[in-house]
């Protein structure tokens, strides 16, 4: 939709193709029918189910070359595909294609003075870059989400599960084909070599929005170069404030699940803020019950007159996202206090406050303005699964577009559509 | 609200001070009422008013440089203000006082199977970045609509009107600080020397959104070097499509209107597109029209054949914004050319069909997915205050956050709120 003239300088011809083909497909693709998507949709679950071997074989050549590079075991743990595995991203296709619409849907229309009708209605982005690391369900998933809302998807997954990718996609594309939409609507760089990656930062005149998902350091590398829009979020440092008019039982089942239910991912809680007035009532069976759930912990002097397992906690300890069974723990004078530790280290992404106190709970939830606030409940439930948005195709923590998980609506923009009946401006 | 370790590498410490000072100010920003702002607003209005001389002064003072620098007239014209334009910027805050606050409202909320409701409410973006040019009346009208929607501005405006940009934010700043709001609230860079916009597009750990205004240089600028995220639109090359159902008369009206109404703004139209079928019969007359209305016309071979007032047409003029009286033309075979047309020269700004045909304007208004889409009116409408969004700060033709004409409400995002009774997540 970009003129030929306005191809940034220095953009590679064959990235040039590849745009040019991703944007074809992208008008084609909006103005398919809900109908032809949701076909599209149900063919790629097929088609996962069919060829469930073919992609085990190029998984079991990813797994090898893992092996000999000698990767960690999370990583691999995250690259290992087998037949259940296949056969949960054929049900999440499904469950997309059961999704709502989200295209089409008219959002206000408003008569104005003179007769003209104004209208706003929801359409697709139109391409959408993932950037993504060594999970080999994120083709299938992403490609999944895009379909439902009308996007072409522009793939780049890790070296890692180069293989696994390629079978992926290989098998969705003809799927795609075979419902009657173009293949193109799942494209994917040529290799995995870096120099791609720079090639997609470059090429805003073909691709809406990238959207890269993985470590830190992959985001901001994107965000720093990227001349495309991107939607990112660096990191989750969720909190927990543990008021003074708290119901301990429930801040402390809250805390514990927070922490423990799932350490390793972004909406775990890393720092527990507690009111002083009932840090002495609160912290010591608290502290028990993570250690004997194995949390390390680490807090300031004050929280550590009450627990003898709290190690001294440094600044750092604060702004860490530690993804682990560790916690950071700070007593804060009152609600206020929270508030400005959460401002002075939170990442804008979760935090909750437990408090039986109406004003209290009012405050926090109105003054925080992370992307996700929680009063009384766990912050695990930051989640677009859990949250009623469905799939997640990736979580926001700065606020242009979207803010928190997003969803398939958040793919989608909207355009204003006038109609007349031949007024001209006076 | 970013971590102090999120700083980036090579921002000034000056930057970073000023950054911190505008976060603070959004902080307390975000918790002011919305009588508080409305009354800040009209603090500012009044203060403008009293405050006319001095502002005349140094507008004299940028004005008297303008001419030693042999700046032309249109933009001396931009830069002049008299007592009449302060008034105009006076009653511009005091409307945008008078519109509906867009802050707190429930876009929604459900409660989930385990009882946790999930809300979604409207908060600020926090500090808005607005880089424009020689335009001292930008000063008070992005103030305005950035207070209004709860938000910080930091203003970086053009050398040339260096001392009027100063008056009026020094009194500004005076009436918000007056109106109990922080000072801050109104920010500035301390001198409009170039390096200054480099720190402010490095200051994505400080700055929330640029909104870029001006030429196309300085928006394409911005853009490729921003960390923070832009808005933006490079440039509205808008068409009109004269279907072969059109009614004549009702193009001719619409295409002389969004061509001659006012040839230099970004929604005139730039090409129009006349269906074969009807180009013998609407044409003509057409191109006389336009004549003596002092309209350069550049056209294709087979529009040259039905006037001999068009010279030919060079594929650079398709994809011109003239911004003048100068109207590119295309005979087309049918929509479908049309559409193609505009997929290949448009800028995704404003597109307009004329027809009576109800499935034809259908097709149109579905497949073409410009921000602004219009059937049957003229392309001037295209802007917020005619499509009744209040006060326009901008315009975006990329389509993430905003699309098309920008009102308050798009200086804003939504964050979800959850409240529960004590769930945690099994």
């Amino acid at each position: 939709m970009k003129a030929v003239e306005e191809t940034p300088m220095g953009l590679g011809a064959e990235m040039k193709v590849l745009g040019e083909r991703a944007q074809a497909a992208a008008r084609a693709l909006a103005r398919s029918s809900g109908q032809q998507r949701i076909d599209a949709l149900e063919s790629m679950a097929q088609a996962l189910r069919s060829n469930v071997d073919q992609i085990l074989e190029a998984n079991a050549q990813d797994l090898e070359a893992a092996e000999a590079r000698g990767l960690d075991s999370a990583m691999v743990d995250r690259l290992k595909l087998d037949a259940g595995r296949v056969e949960s991203m054929a049900q999440g296709l499904s469950e997309v294609a059961a999704f709502p619409d989200p295209l089409g849907e008219v959002l206000m229309e408003r008569v104005r003075p003179n007769g003209i009708r104004v209208g706003q209605v929801r359409i697709p982005l139109g391409v959408v870059g993932i950037i993504y690391e060594a999970r080999p369900n994120v083709t299938a998933d992403a490609a999944g989400l895009c379909i439902k809302s009308g996007n072409v998807v522009f793939l780049r997954g890790g070296s890692e599960a180069a293989q696994s990718n390629q079978a992926i996609l290989s098998v969705l594309r003809s799927a795609v084909a075979a419902a009657g939409l173009p293949e193109d609507t799942l494209m994917s760089l040529p290799t995995t070599d870096r120099h791609w990656i720079g090639e997609m930062l470059k090429a805003d005149a073909y691709l809406d929005v990238i959207i890269p998902r993985g470590g830190e350091s992959l985001i901001r590398y994107v965000a720093e170069n990227s001349r495309v829009p991107v939607i990112k979020h660096y990191k989750g440092v969720c909190h927990v404030y543990v008021d003074g008019d708290a119901d301990l039982n429930k801040a402390e089942e809250i805390c514990f699940n927070a922490k423990v239910h799932r350490p390793g991912v972004c909406n775990a809680m890393e720092t527990m803020l507690v009111s002083e007035s009932v840090a002495p009532t609160f912290l010591p069976a608290m502290a028990e019950r993570f250690e004997q759930a194995g949390v390390v912990l680490r807090g300031c002097e004050a929280s550590r007159r009450y627990a003898e397992n709290i190690q001294p906690a440094t600044d750092d300890d604060y702004h860490a996202e530690f993804l682990a069974l560790i916690l950071a723990i700070r007593v804060v004078k009152d609600i206020n206090e929270a508030i400005d530790h959460i401002e002075t280290y939170g990442s804008d992404h979760t935090e909750c406050i437990v408090s039986e106190n109406y004003t209290t709970v009012q405050q926090f939830l109105e003054e925080v303005n992370s992307s996700v606030v929680i009063a009384n409940a766990s912050t695990r439930f930051s989640d677009g699964g859990q949250m009623g948005l469905g799939a997640e195709i990736g979580i926001s923590t700065t606020k242009l577009h979207a803010y928190g998980p997003m969803g398939v609506t958040d793919l989608t923009t909207r355009k204003y559509v006038i109609r007349g009946t031949g007024q001209v401006r006076s």
